[in-house]
């Protein structure tokens, strides 16, 4: 039997018409997808009705299917000869493991590609209004991951780094950390006055959006 | 007459099939399309072919229209009741000016919705194999215009707080500048094993792509 085909595909921030063209046509050609049911809600209307459709997401009561688990399975329906969509929200190669994944499936052969999705970092601020880049105000972005604890002392991002890049910081999946975050940024130097905005559930109807400063935020 | 509806669509970086499918609808109603040449090649076709479609950037032996003259065309169509597409490569808000565009519409006004597109700062590394975060390499990434020219005096790019920053550094419209971006770099820290890629024309046929370090880049 020949080797299938697997799509990485990034199913941006939560809007459903933020999904790429290309993204669509390979959800709607599957044979199977593996999903994470996080922003990609609007979606698996589009798959066909006899498509195998895997949850391996996080979901309540249960872990999510830990990383070498999905990519063997991603593997062994490429090797089985299938059309296998990998629907993840946001972008497959921002905080998405999908660099793991396309390892996994290049060591075994597994022909695929990556279609890039929006990702939330860039979209959730567009859709309240916020450029990430604007004349004379921002003339570039870091984006990074809030979702590791500040307070740990395992904690990998280097924060006070982080605080003297110039230009926009968007941190994602940091609304749970909120204030360690706001607080480790200004002792390592970002002004109180500083303009901060919070999204949460960006490009969603359940959008919601406060602009205030780093020290109130 | 009502006032009309602008959207302020992003193309992506150049692969037609990286268009959103908000995109691709908004770019199918519109009746007049303000686009930029690059990074839309393969996408106007979809225009309706009695749409007016008005080339606003640069092409040879001529500059691209002033940005305050394009503002100026969004608010007239709009106001005149029309549906209107600015289209222009990547994502609007990403080095595209949309932000200017977004004040204007708003002083006048005129209802509009910025519809985000894939950016070509993680779009073409993808199509290279390129992950911009990958567990244990890069938990975060810089995005950068490399337009400015590093040897100016007026530079507003501060290469040495760029160069200290953790993770990947993505430099935008960087290939005419690559030699003094990586000194500029280097010179502030960077180490010059440092593993660096440069691509062209990414996500179309004629993409290039190299994979070498800093300091042979």
């Amino acid at each position: 039997m020949s080797a299938g085909h697997v799509f990485l595909v990034g199913a941006g921030p939560g809007d459903p018409g933020l999904l790429t063209v290309k993204g669509r046509d390979a959800l709607v050609r599957a044979d199977v997808v593996l999903y994470d049911r996080l922003g990609t809600e609007g979606l698996m209307g589009l798959c066909r009705p006899d498509a195998e459709l895997v949850d391996v997401g996080k979901a309540p009561g249960r872990a999510a299917l830990p990383q070498d688990e999905i990519n063997a399975e991603l593997v062994r329906h490429g090797l089985a000869g299938r059309v296998v969509v990998r629907l993840k929200g946001g972008d497959p190669f921002v905080f998405g493991r999908g660099g793991e994944e396309a390892e996994a499936l290049g060591r075994a052969g597994v022909p695929f590609e990556v279609v890039p999705g929006i990702t939330s970092a860039i979209g959730a601020p567009a859709y309240a209004g916020i450029p990430v880049t604007h004349r004379a105000v921002a003339t570039s972005f870091t984006v990074v991951t809030g979702h590791e604890d500040p307070s740990k002392p395992s904690e990998q991002t280097d924060w006070a780094a982080l605080a003297r890049v110039p230009g926009t910081l968007v941190v994602l999946m940091g609304m749970g950390r909120l204030a360690g975050i706001a607080g480790a940024l200004m002792a390592a130097g970002r002004p109180a006055d500083q303009p901060a905005a919070a999204v949460q559930w960006g490009t969603t109807p359940r959008q919601r959006s406060v602009v205030a400063t780093l020290g109130t935020i």
